[in-house]
Parts: C-alpha cells; structure tokens; sequence
C-alpha cells in the first residue's frame, strides 16, 4: 500500500540530528535552537487570558479578525512602507504555514525556485512535496549579498519563484539597498514570485532592513510572509501572517482554508494585542545585538572569520581558516568534546561554515565560546 | 504568471453562501453553522490561563506533548476499544489539519477516495488539490447505511481510500454493527485506506458507536481523526488528532510538520485538560438528544422525513414528500420568505435533502420550526 513518494524522501534535519544527540550530555550548552530565550513581553499573555475568560472562542473569520488585519496592515505600511488593505491580509498557523500555503498555492510540477544559500531549510520540503525544484544561487562569494548579477545566471524559463529570506537566518544578512533596488528594478518584468520572508524584521541593529513590500510597482508579484515567533517569543502560539494582492490572496486563502481552516482564535487574540500595545520590541533587539556582536567578536578573534551581524539571532561563523572539510564532523565531533552544539553549514546548503544561536545570555555565550576557542586550539597549528 | 490550477477552480462553498446571504435578514435564525453553542465546559479555560501565565510556552514537541498523547490514547482505548500507543498519535491544528495531511502523504495522481453520500464538504478540496479523485457512494437508497454490496460496485484498481464519516455530518447516522463488521471484514485484505472521521464521536445519543479503532486487525490500513472542536466546544483552539499505526505516523507526521510545525501550545494545553479533566461530556450529548428529537418530531409531522438521528447535532430532512427538484432554490426561498437559514442537501451531494443545526436551544429551533412548517404549507397541496 504505497504512499505519495515525495513524502517519503524527506529525512530527519540535520538541526534536530544535532538536537537529539546534544540530549545525551547533561551539561551541554545548546546554540542550535532558533528559539529565543527573552520571555513573551509586555501584557500579551495577561490580556490574552483576560480574553479567554470573557469570550466564546468560536471558529476564528476567515483570513484573520478585522482587528488582526487592522494592525498589521498598519505596521507594516507605517514601519516599512508597504502599501496593503486588510483585504490583502491572511494571518496564517506561523510563518511555516504561510510557506507550505504559498508554495503548494503557486507550483506545478517542473517549477523552479530560486533560493540563495546560505538558506533556512525548511522550504525544501515545502517545495519537493509540490513538484517544484530548488535552484540554489551560492552567495558565499560575495559576502552572502546576493546581486542581480547572480540571479540572472540562475533564470531559466521554469523559474517561478525567488525566496528571500532578509534578515537572513541562518547568517544574520541583510541584502544593501543597492543590491536590493537592482534586483526589483530587474524582476519588474519577470513572472517570477518574490516571496519575501521577512520572519526576522523586528530583530534588525542600525535600522538598515528594507521590506520587499515597500517596492509597490511589484505588489502583484510579492507574497510577505511575517509572524510573531521572533519578535515576541511567541514561538509556540504558532502565529504568522501574508501580505500579497488581493488577487493572489483569494487564491492562497482557499489552501489555507482547505489545510487548517484558521488559526488558534486565542493566538490570534494574542498576536492582535502583540501589535496594538507591544509593537516596539527594541529593548529585546538591543539585547540580541549585544550578544551577536559579543560572539562576533569572539569568533573573530579565534580566526573564526564572520560578516558583523546585520540582524536576527544567528550568526554564521566560516572555518575557512581550518583545515576542516566537513561542517557536520566538526559541529558533532565539537559536541563530543566540549559539549556545546551548534548546527553544521550543509545544514543550510553550505559547507566550512556553523551557525549559533545567540539565544543564550552573554555569561552562557561566553562558556560556550571559551570551549570552542579551547577546541579550535587542535587546529591552530595547521 | 500561473499558479496552481487546482488551487483556481476551488469555489466558495454553498454552506458560506447561505450563511453570507442570511446576514441581509437581522432577524434570521441561522442553523447553518456547525458549531457548538454550548460553553467550553468545566475547567478548561482557567486551568489552560494558569499554564499560559506560568509556562515558558515554546515550540511544542513534535507530533505533541507526552502528556496529551498519553490522554489521548488511553482516552481512546479505553472508550473504544481500540490499542494505540503514543508513537502512534499526532496532535493536529484541528481535524482539518489531520484531514489535510492525511490526503496530502498517502494520495497521488489519480488514486480514487471512496465517500459515501451524503458528506461532510471539506475532504472535496483536500482531495482535489492533492489530484486525487472522488468517488461517491449513495446511501441515500439504503436509509444512509453504507453496506459491503455497495462498497463493493465502487471499487476499481485504482481505489486508494474510503473515508468513514460517523457519526455522520450532516445526517448524525452512524452504521449499524452489522455493516461496519462486514465491510471491515472485507477490506482485511484489500491494499485501501481507512479514513475514519470520529470527530463527533462524543455526541452518540444511545451509546451504539463503534469506532473503527476497534477493528484491530486493520491497524495498519487505519487513520483514524478525532478532536476537540465538537465534543468540548474547542472550535476556537483549532486542536484535533490523529490515531494511526506507528509506521504510517512516521509518514504523516513529515508532511504536519512541514505544514504546520504544530499547533498552538496553548490549545493542545486546553486539550490536554479535556481530556484529564473534563471528558465525561454526557450532559451535553443530553442537550443534543433533547434538540435532536425535537426537531426530528417536528420535521416528520410536518412531512419531511428523517431517520431519527443517531448522534452528532445535525438532522437532514428528506423534502421527497414535496413537489420542490433544488435544495438550494428551497433554502433561499426558505430564507427570503421565513428568515431561517439551513444548508440544502446539494452541499452534501445529495439532492433533496436540507440540513438543520440543533447547535440552538430548543425555544429558537421552535420558533425556527415554526416558520418552516408554516412555509411548507404552499407545498401541501401538492
């Protein structure tokens, strides 16, 4: 009795092989989890459960409450410029639903997808699983920007589709705005979708992020795709949202529909009171760039060569500098040794690179850093 | 710039045009909606506030939290008879979801879902978009009792699976042991899928519900989806499950996860409390008895037959006595003239037919029956 073969395929990621193993050390300090660690701010969770108290908790409207499409709309065009209507808003389960919606709303089989590396892994599932190939643009060579240069070299007739993914998990980049014009200046006659994921936007250091929403003469070929997991640790209420035309919204909504009817009515509630009384979130911001620069400047001084973290709570350090030609030898035989887990490069489509999660406080940074430059010390001599 | 053409061809369904349309009246009554008007019962909500206000509410567990998988299972086992373990459930964003994910891992192009009419609309799109094809069995001849002779006639090579829908929305039928051990008995050796829809399950006014988790030796050909929308009027918190052997949850569980990642924390929280707290629900399925038969009553003395319902707060009317060829045309005119919503049978695949919602108390759904009587009397002459 055969099942759909796509889903056969997919295997366990390695983030979570990593994850499973840090289990079998007591002390291990963990910086492979994308979780961040700042608790839920402000009157999320009192006003939350102050709702649940007074309220029936019915099927939630379709597409998001009003109020919900309301403020986000709001802060989005305030903040970034973007030009939506409530009627161009579907507040998804997370952002990975407004992924997996958008991705099996838009391929047919044979579609391309163009997706710059490094890359957050969990679209590839999302496009196997709808016949659609990934076409990886390697960015390593340049800084991790990518150009419209490079992205011309990877068009072909079946590209349906670009990803970008800025502030970039799992590096921290965010594209210049040079680069970011010349790419919407090229893609402005082009049937390619642009899917934005801008999960990391609230987590930004010198105010220097630019939405693709802002570049309205595109509208009818962007799909944002944004959420509260970031911005306001809401990780586990599984919220997130679209912003796309309205043409392109009655469209993704009947996959939406169809896959999970709605939301959480109560995670709605609590993103709705996210935007309206806790949008300024720049105290958490300060402290993920504190800790980014932190580890930064640490990596570097180990001749651990890294970009100075643009925004997000990652950062991607490269061992080029190493003798060392495999990411994931190094990330498990690391863990084996010092106890501390960071997840492998190949993870997100590159090798000789790692990733750490700076969702720990400095002084927990700071052990784990002494373990890793005590590591790297083998290496030295080579 | 094309999408996915399956996607296009999706069309609002008649349930929402008829629930849309009876906005226009301020004094409808609307028994359209399949949602419980009964409050969330016992401790639910407070006990799912205190964890919000004391728990770090992170990313969920994968496949859902030890404690409810367990709740879940010896929930299950316990009622029903049947054997699962918790490597053998996943916690969905709602049955929708455990649909959804179950069409998307097991169909591929072409294999044909055996569903017996009349039927719950949401498996039509899920089957659609994932290309496979709807093959529909009347009951309607033989007092909506599906039986092994007419399962028989639908089978082809191609048949992939059959969803079982009982108690059964919108008739609240449920098959009669007789029937559900023969065709159990018959598929034992067949290469086809059992889609076992329970998710009014806790609604069953005379305790005669077999769940086809009973049916053991068919384990592995077994989905089983319950939840929590219906039985604790959770519709809300978008929480329901899937019960199946371990080898397929290994399969389904990839396709929920890069769906959904998981569902709201908060909701599988208040599930967990259902279901340790609160599920003995007899005293609603009393309420629904009480509305059920009452409106069973008024229908057949005004002459529209049904068969006296079984379970789930749905009745469907049969209109065979009168001189009216399109449920829809009936349920419009009913609505313009008397201001009471139903859906028409062609919603369910089956002409001739209409259905009534008890999610009302009593005093309303006389009021309502009222007016239907009252319409019907044009027809009387006929």
């Amino acid at each position: 009795m055969n099942i759909n073969p796509k889903v056969i395929n997919k295997e366990i990621s390695l983030i979570r092989q990593i994850s499973i193993k840090s289990r079998e050390y007591k002390d291990v300090i963990n910086l492979t989890v994308g979780e961040p660690d700042l608790p839920i701010p402000c009157e999320i969770v009192e006003e939350t459960t102050l709702y649940m108290k007074n309220n029936r908790m019915g099927y939630p409207m379709l597409g998001g409450s009003l109020e919900i499409r309301e403020e986000i709309v709001n802060f989005y065009n305030t903040k970034y410029g973007s030009s939506y209507k409530i009627d161009e808003v579907i507040v998804t389960a997370g952002a990975t639903e407004a992924i997996s919606t958008t991705l099996r709303a838009i391929l047919n089989e044979g579609d391309e997808v163009l997706i710059p590396l490094p890359f957050y892994p969990g679209y590839l599932p999302n496009i196997d699983l709808n016949g659609g190939v990934s076409v990886f643009i390697d960015t390593t060579t340049d800084e991790l920007q990518l150009t419209v240069e490079t992205l011309k070299k990877h068009l072909t007739p079946k590209t349906k589709a670009l990803i970008l993914n800025y502030p970039n998990n799992p590096s921290g980049m965010i594209l210049s705005k040079k680069n970011l014009d010349e790419i919407m200046n090229f893609l402005r006659d082009k049937d390619i979708y642009i899917i934005s994921d801008e999960i990391y936007s609230e987590i930004v250091f010198d105010d220097d992020f630019i939405s693709v929403g802002k570049y309205d003469f595109l509208k009818e070929k962007i799909i944002l795709i944004n959420g509260f997991s970031k911005s306001h640790s809401m990780t586990g209420w599984r919220l997130g949202y679209i912003l796309t035309s309205k043409k392109l919204k009655d469209q993704l909504i009947k996959v939406h529909q169809y896959t999970i009817t709605a939301p959480s009515i109560v995670s709605e509630y609590g993103g709705y009171i996210a935007l309206s009384k806790c949008s300024d979130m720049s105290s958490y911001t300060k402290e993920y760039k504190k800790r980014c620069e932190y580890v930064y400047n640490r990596l570097n001084s180990m001749g651990i060569v890294t970009l100075r973290p643009k925004g997000s709570f990652y950062i991607f350090g490269s061992l080029g500098n190493f003798n060392l030609t495999s990411s994931l030898d190094f990330a498990l035989d690391l863990l084996e040794n010092k106890h501390v887990a960071v997840v492998p490069g190949i993870a997100f489509g590159v090798e000789g690179y790692f990733r750490i999660s700076c969702t720990k406080p400095v002084e927990i940074l700071k052990t784990a850093l002494d373990k890793i430059e005590d590591y790297m010390e083998k290496y030295r001599s080579n």
